[in-house]
């Protein structure tokens, strides 16, 4: 706790490395460190960039943090792969990836730590997000992973969200899903460039459409931004769009009260997963429950049933 | 049950939608529901379909379903799209992205069904899967939507996945992640006609070389494959490859094992989807937990600090 006030860095690793632990003792010492950390001074903005592999969130995510540290802030890059329950990690390592900004005395990379079921990560990723906080990094931007195999709602954890798009043909709309769009706070269409250059203006005039229609009705309609990483063009833009979410979400008090949604929503997510080892601790060594699951395993009962079963026995 | 049984279409609807209901009485009917249909007789080929957007999964599901049609397989294709957790579904409605497909006899479209929430939709799928199985379809595409802010571990779903992938150059390996390779069972290069023919052959190359160094040590190494849904052509290939992965399987018990797993799993996602729904229940109108809430909310108490205390006073 000592060396994250006074800004060591090597305290820092360490913090997250014993926050990322899932052994019990050191459980038991990030919860004492996240206690003695308590609520940070000053929230961090939490930028969620998202969007398809491919895309070029990596590059964006060095070019926007250089143009951040630049501009005096300190950036943590966080970066969430979910999917990856084996063993975690892009193929190349986030540092390769990011060569240039996580040389940067005023920016701090930490690679995706390995999964481990159902909200292992979002908790993970709160607590890791807490102690960057704790360290005066006032801006996080957390990268996702995962095409549809995640277990974490990205957005219980961020202030807004960047979506990345590729520039793409005008059939790629029927790709657009409801969902994508509406967890979307900006849009940003990547790679306009050279021979792209005009095809990413074409994406971009399509989404501004497809948004539209979708969110003419809500508070903030997202904008849509072109930008090059390899040019450099386009990323002051991108954080003035940021910007100008935020003066919006501090205006309307949306920003304050998603923050508050999100804290209460940490915490019944701490008890849900406190209660559910409880339940699994009870359950074991219980012949019945073993052998309901040796039944359900076999198709002789269903899941349903079982469960029904299970629970019957717990409220005598 | 009767019209289930029977192979009346509109029972079939009928019953979807009501395990798909969230209306209490609904859920008690729909539990009784699931309980007289029991285990199915023969358990479905259940095939997840994913892939970022733009990829062209509805187009191959749409001539996938066709062909296995054509030889005499019953077909049910559901979507999920967890990150909408506002509206759900694709801006164009299922039906309308696959008119031919739809109108067949031997195949059934549901849409994606609104989400609620963690689990909720993993929960409902199941359930609509086991009332196609007792139904008799004996095929289940299960499409995926949402680039990384899914709650749902689409693997816990299905038998095996197939991952599509547009045609992209070399550069795009960076944004192939271990995480999603790891889930691919059969990967599939899509829209390989005409000018991208070419760039489908070097993309398949790459992914096939990425996936040698991924999973050579593994006892199934993903195929891939190009195929081209305007085309028409590649189509038989893919299934060829779903068979082989299939037969690879069975013969090493590896599809016994999955499904039991699957099914355990399912039975303690009951239990905790109970347990929680007791615990909130359990808080509301509590004076203590409403205070907790509060504190948390305004940020004065951390969500760890809280939920300690929350589950101090549980266990008294």
């Amino acid at each position: 706790m000592q060396g994250i006030r006074e800004g060591d860095r090597s305290a820092l690793a360490r913090a997250i490395t014993l926050v990322e632990s899932s052994r019990p003792d050191h459980r038991v010492e990030a919860a004492a460190l996240l206690e003695a950390l308590g609520p940070p001074p000053a929230p961090s903005l939490r930028v969620g960039i998202t969007g398809p592999p491919g895309t070029g969130k990596s590059s964006l995510i060095e070019v926007l943090g250089l143009h951040l540290v630049g501009e005096g802030h300190k950036v943590a890059v966080l970066a969430i792969d979910p999917s990856s329950t084996v063993s975690g990690g892009s193929i190349l390592g986030d540092k390769t990836r990011m060569a240039e900004l996580s040389g940067h005395p005023h920016a701090y990379i930490r690679p995706s730590p390995s999964g481990e079921g159902v909200g292992g990560v979002a908790r993970r990723t709160r607590e890791v997000t807490a102690v960057c906080e704790a360290f005066g990094f006032d801006v996080v931007l957390i990268e996702t992973v995962g095409i549809g195999q995640s277990d974490v709602a990205v957005t219980d954890l961020v202030d807004l969200t960047l979506l990345l798009v590729p520039p793409g043909g005008g059939d790629d709309l029927q790709g657009i899903k409801r969902g994508v769009m509406e967890h979307a706070d900006v849009v940003v269409v990547t790679k306009a460039d050279g021979d792209l250059a005009a095809t990413a203006r074409h994406t971009a005039s399509d989404y501004r459409h497809a948004l539209h229609l979708l969110r003419a009705h809500t508070a903030w309609e997202p904008p849509v931004v072109t930008c090059s990483a390899v040019a450099g063009e386009g990323i002051a833009e991108v954080w003035a769009e940021v910007l100008r979410w935020k003066a919006h979400a501090d205006a309307d008090g949306s920003l304050a009260a998603e923050r508050s949604r999100q804290a209460v929503a940490a915490m019944w997510a701490e008890v849900r997963a406190e209660v559910e080892q409880q339940v699994r601790a009870a359950a074991q060594g219980d012949d019945v429950v073993t052998a309901l699951e040796a039944d359900v395993a076999a198709g002789r009962v269903t899941p349903h049933h079982a469960a029904a079963q299970l629970l019957a026995r717990r409220t005598p």
